[in-house]
């Protein structure tokens, strides 16, 4: 792979300084890239690096206003990062590219499969199994009966998808993920003991998602747990039965979602948040790491913070003071003793 | 599959109001059930669809107060959720049931099956385990060596059980939960690192226990690591080395116990809590998502929440005052410019 | 299995404490242990079992002071928790240690191994893998193309590696956990999508690391992800891309740290803790569990509680002025009514 900076600039519509004729053969961050490597800045936290790289080539936005010269060549682009992204998208396709059916592998006669498909070693193929066109399973993976996968859509080692659940176009399902294990739903006895409430639902996951090592998605009830178009979901997430989540909705990892509670389009919810049962969460909402909701919230594009959660600066705000809550409780005392000297001065006159 | 409302009403003993003759072919959610279709409603949450729904027949409670006339038949029943459960059960019952040994699999001649086995392709069985009647190991899951696994349990795929743990009768463990991986146990070192502890017990989980997908449970250092019978673990809960969890005790979704913790029987654990190692939480202990416990509790049947966790309603009190810290620091000032004042003008007398 | 007290003192460098001719044959925990069987003191907590325990040999700290006389013969030693350490280790070699190729497996002929070598059945090994010496590979292991692990290291059943991850040497990887996934990397583009980065580095694990069951270690969108030597990560753990911790850190499980931060030496991290993106924890840092880092941690040593995070020692205070929070606010709504009523006499004269 040798590209020129000429080259990169027309691919990506950029505007060169420097040398369009320099060379790159890889990849690399800005902080460790030498001669022969292409960076980028798109982060301001890392734009000290720009006087200091031997990057030969940068990609940086059109906006960034230089303070003094630098040494590599310099592609602008109106979006550095997604310009980017879409170089390494090319290197990653130039990498291995894996077709054809390993053996053993256990396939019935009546799964279905389109053109082009991998299926590795030790994969487990259901009954009914439809496999779209481009689909890569890869070893070890488990798809109950009836499952089906759309079109370029890509399960990685160890996915488990349970009977009947179905996955869209162009998904990714990353190592361990779990799809459509039984929703936790329990009737209590009179003894003290639980029933299983049989969990005959399924989940549906829709175009573009993508779902991160470990995490795990319950069937529903009855219905379906749906994951709507483009949600990109992180590792070691939990979603509880009946869930449904929007179209674009980000959730960063270990958050987790109690049943039933449906989240709006295009929300972005930090690490480690838990959400509890049948609430609903507008579209648009924010919610910061590690908080709690206990309450649906039906004002679009709220930013919330804490546990429990609340508006996202006044819990600041809260969080602050709760810092210096020793000095509060210092002032409160010495008031107390200036007002009780006060009265006792009176009550003395 | 096609029932009328009175095989249903007998089949729960059950009273109808409407139509006894009326037919059913499947189950589906109140909000979206359509003719021919079965109901129910458990949750008050979900009354007000008693009067939309265009389900067919309904199971409600025998309590339930209607406001107006309804349209489907009602099967009136002392506790509708569990009443359904029971039919879902039934259902769940009509699908496949597998049985007989898929190849290839892993089985050594020294492994004891008792009858109606599944054993899933690619699925391991190490040296002298016993499988007894009924069981299921769906494909890829490992089983070490003398593991057992009693009666009509159900091992999901991709379920890990280590050497020496015992799986009692009619378990059911989800895909991807590891059973028995080391206690995280090491010795610091003078020289800062530190050295393993060798964890040489097991785990033991008794009969009528479900455990969620990926869900770990450590071996015992030494001893065991016991889960009581009818315990209910959710998705991707972490228990540690030498915890022991009480009878009929239910943990949701992501919640974290440190070694050696013991806990009560018929406890109620909310997702995400964390509870720390070598403490007792007494029987009926309930504790609310997100909590965190740092001591024992000894009396039974509290209520906790907060991290760190106190008691339930105080803690409400405080975190309701929290919300409004910005409001008490901005009286507590006001306070204090009023003592000023009067003291400078006592000053100034 | 049979050891006389002479035996285990002479092994541990110890000083017998009463009869050095009995003889244990296994180990069990102080409250368990009856005769025949060998235990340790080494957590205070345990040290009234000293009076009870029907252990025959006890091994305890060497300055350890007995308030009465004992029943077991004692072992003194100087740390009696890493010589207890010591035995267990020799108790786990005695046990069964695998050796050999187990069919059906997956072996391109480009894989190359080193002597001792264990791959369990249904294991996938990518192109180009390179086993050690006595590595064990458990069933059900994928390991991507280009794949290393080094001499002496385990991966129990459904470890998951992906393509071009460095495992180094003596390494144990718990059932479960994921290694090279992608980072959680998106371009948010004009109309509300995300478009997936590609993520083209990798994950190095070096020497003497272990990781729990079900971690997942996310790879590098350029460069490496880096788990350093020594380190020790619980189960459950979220690492994020191109994050970096340091030798002889220590965390407890159901961490979640995000991307690119930089974690030093010695560190010792609790369990459910967050930890932002793009920040540097100092060496020897020590976090509380379910705390939240959001800030980077320059000092060396530093405790830190909370969420967010700040001093330890401050953070309790803060803690147990919040739940006494509803008196503190009765206080002051007390000094208000009487300074009104102060004021009011005032004006009233």
């Amino acid at each position: 792979m040798q590209f020129s900076a000429l080259q990169l600039a027309s691919l990506l519509g950029g505007k060169i300084e420097g040398n369009p004729d320099i060379h790159v053969n890889n990849i690399a961050k800005i902080e460790e890239a030498g001669e022969g490597k292409l960076s980028f800045i798109a982060n301001p936290k890392y734009e000290e690096f720009i006087y200091t790289t031997q990057a030969s080539i940068l990609i940086i936005n059109e906006s960034l206003v230089l303070e003094k010269p630098v040494s590599p060549t310099l592609i602008r682009v109106k979006d550095a990062y997604s310009s980017f992204a879409l170089l390494l998208e090319k290197f990653k396709q130039l990498t291995s590219n894996k077709v054809g059916i390993q053996q053993p592998s256990y396939i019935p006669s009546s799964v279905k499969m389109g053109e082009n498909v991998f299926v590795g070693a030790f994969a487990y193929l259901g009954e009914n199994v439809v496999l779209g066109n481009n689909v890569k399973i890869y070893p070890n993976v488990y798809l109950g009966d009836n499952v089906t996968v759309a079109d370029d859509s890509i399960l990685y080692p160890g996915v488990r998808v349970y009977d009947n659940c179905m996955i869209g176009a162009r998904v990714m399902l990353h190592a361990g993920c779990v799809i459509g294990g039984d929703g936790f739903g329990f009737a209590p006895q009179p003894d003290g003991s639980y029933k299983k409430v049989p969990q005959i639902g399924n989940v549906v996951v829709h175009d573009d998602v993508e779902i991160g090592a470990n995490t795990t998605i319950d069937r529903a009830t009855m219905g379906s747990t749906v994951i709507r178009k483009g949600v990109k979901l992180d590792n070691l997430i939990q979603v509880a039965h009946n869930v449904d989540i929007g179209n674009n909705t980000v959730i960063a990892g270990q958050t987790g979602i109690s049943g039933s509670t449906k989240i709006g389009a295009n929300c972005v919810i930090g690490g480690q948040v838990g959400i509890v049962g049948h609430i609903h969460l507008a579209d648009g909402t924010k919610i910061n790491a590690q908080s709690g909701l206990s309450k649906s919230v039906s004002e679009t594009n709220m930013a919330l913070n804490g546990s429990p959660a609340f508006d996202y600066k006044s819990s600041l705000k809260s969080q602050a003071i709760f810092r210096n809550l020793p000095e509060l409780e210092k002032r409160v005392k010495e008031l107390e003793d200036m007002v009780k000297q006060m009265l006792s001065e009176k009550a003395g006159i």
